[in-house]
């Protein structure tokens, strides 16, 4: 089969759309046919498809399919508010539909072609994320990454680690430190995988390994993805974002978040404004059910397992956009949000 | 059986050295017997005995029942040397197979002693800086702490926790929060296990999540134990604990550090001259064997596992010791080893 959009974590041709389920890599490739946008709901939600670029790229394809199979545009139009509302943080899902239903008027071809754009254009922004960013990698670094800010993640080559894969590319020595990103392994399962097949040197630790690391001199950048970044440049990420940037300002180590203007939310004044999804307590008690389902803690343990955190603007030495680099001296010329109004 | 030394992770009676397999806990509360040194040593390094306290208990009556059978002095000697290099961090084991062989010449009874002092010795320590430490944690504190310093890792009610522990019964009401601890968990499992058992409120939280609680103000102290005190002060504890503490300097919250007498190396100047282990990838590639065994990293994957790390004394803001507490503003009169020595 020859999926005319087709990237590591998603393939679609009308009629069939697939993802790749990211609860079971990187041990099985496991492609899943999503059939309707309810499925997807529950894909998102369960974290098979993930990735905020991607699950936004994912939920315009859902409801491309949900519309050339016919359904009445008035069902489309509350299959998108449901998908909107799959998960509170990301903001790629939010501009993804709103996108989609602003074209639903225009009728069906319009509406699917919307979707094909939002694909192509995500692999266009990583493309240029990538190549701006690169340069901030010098030859020999050591870089740290937090999650999966790769091409699983989006439908290109990924932002952060695209920066990092197109560094690699042109010929820079370069060396990842993966963090294992707990509770869903998202770095020492996803990122690594994705490393691994790119052959670009990695080695993975634990989250808590990372500071002792700093403290060695064995770091010389973080760069990570963002799910929401709000108009005075705070953003949300996965959760331990935030420490990462704290121990990076503490032993003076560039920390950079690469991302696309749709990760950027305009209406979204500060950090404090985004909401950040908690999920089950049994993926911080042992392994998520896709991982395995084990249980390490004791009965009658609770846990407390909020998805994502916030960073605040301040502790960003550049932010790598589509449109270029901000550096915290950009910001103290004009805001985040100004800059990329232009 | 009603044995004369019992705690919670040890239980001996001449002829009889029982340890609590803490690989298996909080699902299976198994007490493996151990018949030789060498057993024990496998024990220690399989971290079925772990806590720098215990494994100095462990070692010292492990050697005191491999004397009351009647090994030749020459080969206990050696057992000694063996066991004393089980594992290369936590200076107790050191300090208790060192106090052992020197009571080795005084004849047998006295070896024997020598080992069951070394545990009460270790009871007692627990209670004296339990009770030291306890007025540093205030009604209504949320309390950080990491890995397992409790009754499980000493002879006694444990170091860190036991502070927590006496802060609790005396009336103050106290929430703690448990870092899980990755690669293995001996926050998520024992830390939570111990808790569970006192009754005292706790949330199970993943290593990264401790800086965004911080950043929200739901921390107002943190407290650890340590595997190896340095004479200025620097000090070795499991590893993320170095991330802890620069956590706790970024957001003004007071970092203390509670542990007995033979935590202390008078012998190392700082923290630079302390041995961390490095050990098996696998722990960090998934989970252990002891706790299942499963491995999520991709074939091909490579970690770094340093068991321990080294936190540096200008970012302890109190030691709790048997002796008593000692604060940043102390160290300015007299290092460190100095105040103990008195």
């Amino acid at each position: 089969m020859t999926f005319p959009l087709i990237s590591l974590g998603i393939r679609y041709e009308p009629g069939r759309l697939e993802i790749l389920d990211q609860q079971v890599l990187p041990h099985e490739v496991r492609w899943l046919r999503v059939e309707s946008v309810d499925a997807m709901i529950e894909a998102i939600q369960a974290l098979k498809v993930r990735g905020a670029p991607l699950i936004g790229v994912a939920a315009a394809l859902a409801l491309a399919e949900c519309g050339r199979a016919g359904t009445p545009m008035d069902q489309v139009w509350d299959a998108g508010v449901r998908l909107r509302g799959a998960r509170p943080t990301a903001v790629n899902l939010m501009a993804a539909v709103d996108r989609m239903m602003a074209s639903l008027p225009l009728g069906l071809a319009r509406f699917i072609a919307t979707a094909e754009s939002i694909f192509r254009e995500d692999q266009e922004l990583c493309e240029r994320i990538a190549r701006n960013g690169a340069p901030l990698i010098e030859d020999g670094d050591s870089v740290l990454t937090h999650c999966n800010a790769g091409g699983l993640a989006t439908a290109g080559i990924g932002t952060a680690l695209g920066v990092i894969r197109v560094a690699h590319e042109s010929g820079k020595k370069i060396h990842v430190y993966v963090d294992e990103t707990r509770p869903l392994l998202q770095g020492g399962r996803l990122t690594a995988w994705e490393l691994e097949k790119l052959g670009i040197p990695y080695t993975i630790i634990c989250d808590n390994m990372a500071a002792t690391l700093m403290r060695s001199g064995r770091i010389q950048k973080a760069i990570v993805g963002a799910d929401r970044i709000a108009y005075n440049g705070d953003f949300a990420n996965k959760v331990g974002t935030y420490g990462v940037a704290v121990l990076c300002r503490f032993h003076s180590v560039p920390f950079f978040v690469a991302g696309p203007r749709t990760t950027f939310d305009a209406q979204c004044p500060g950090g404090a404004e985004i909401p950040v999804e908690l999920r089950a307590e049994t993926e911080v008690l042992g392994l998520a059910a896709g991982l395995g389902g084990l249980r390490w803690s004791p009965a009658g343990a609770q846990a407390w397992n909020p998805s994502f955190d916030v960073t605040p603007s301040e502790l960003v030495s550049a932010y790598v956009f589509e449109k270029g680099v901000v550096t915290q001296e950009d910001l103290k010329a004009r805001s985040l949000g100004d800059w990329l109004k232009d």
